[in-house]
């Protein structure tokens, strides 16, 4: 199973590591981190990640992984990767993206009439661009599953592993992951975290 | 700030992206990926990093964050990481691991009559190693803090921000990275797992 990352200028590393850890380990997955080229791709804040295939050499994946990006508004006008993204979406298993992902997703046409979810700032961009917006952390419609910001990631993925291999293999993987979540704090939506740091978030 | 993340032949993507997506988008902070030299490395499941700093580059760190790895034993004999980790440590304001990098650091001197944590199958092999074993997922001892198996890495920069940078900084950081968990499943720890995923999981 060919399972490929897709990589771009200043995506975020968790949203594209976090469903990589969860899928990449299963012995039946190939994972291609895909670009326009080979020229190493740095993420946000600054990762440097060699990409292992180009978007020409990888033209029938299974699954695609799409990351978000707080630069997602340049990625928008990525035409390699958008067009890349259309031209494989048809003959997918599962299409899926991550936060700020599904408004890539959406531009290149796959999430025309489907429920999707993206990162909690960027919910209007999402319907603007065609989108019906869904707020939940893993939204599956057809074959296309999103999750919303960044580390929902993680959710999405065990979600999907249980759809690829069965429940009991993804709970293996949750297993070996150690993933019992105990955060700090109790501000991972922007309901919990109270307008305040809403508001402040929303300043930066 | 620099901060260092150390990188070894098959370490655990997760392990290390979760605190560098959690600490490195703060304005103060200059990431580092170091490494014996600059070759690409390769984390367990193919991912490929390029180190952007030596180890002979980097001797006064702040902050070190060091990745575990299934391949954990061949690591304890990695005599330039190891070195490495003994020789950054005294200057350190945090030493910090995830997951098995609680064993290099053990195996490096950091841990000597210090609790850590460490993924829950190696529990005993961090105890060889002269630490004092605790099973919390987070666990802070002077300045070394130690996480548990690979996604608690979020849990333990979280609240290694919330020192940095204070308890609103840390909630910010929360509410950016959308981490309000819902794993599909409760398996992940041993405890909840239950007797025969455990068992299944060991045999791996």
């Amino acid at each position: 199973m060919d399972i490929a990352f897709a990589l771009y200028d200043k995506f975020t590393a968790l949203d594209l590591i976090g469903p990589y850890e969860t899928l990449a380990g299963h012995p039946d997955v190939t994972p291609h981190f895909v670009a326009g080229d080979l020229s190493t791709v740095r993420c946000n804040s600054g990762l440097p990640i060699q990409p292992t295939t180009t978007f020409a050499e990888l033209d029938r994946p299974d699954v695609v992984v799409v990351p978000g990006s707080p630069a997602w508004r340049a990625a928008l006008d990525d035409e390699a990767l958008v067009s890349w993204l259309a031209a494989v979406h048809p003959s997918t298993t599962w299409t899926t993206s991550v936060c700020t992902g599904s408004l890539l997703l959406a531009k290149s046409g796959a999430l025309a009439g489907k429920r999707a979810t993206t990162h909690w700032t960027t919910r209007e961009a999402l319907a603007e661009l065609g989108a019906e917006v869904a707020t939940e952390r893993v939204v599956f419609d057809g074959k296309v599953v999103t999750g919303a910001g960044v580390s929902a990631g993680i959710d999405m993925a065990l979600s999907l592993a249980a759809e690829l291999w069965g429940e009991d293999t993804a709970k293996m993987i949750q297993l070996m992951l150690e993933y019992d979540p105990q955060p700090p704090f109790d501000t991972g939506s922007p309901e919990k975290a109270g307008p305040a740091l809403v508001a402040t978030a929303l300043e930066r």
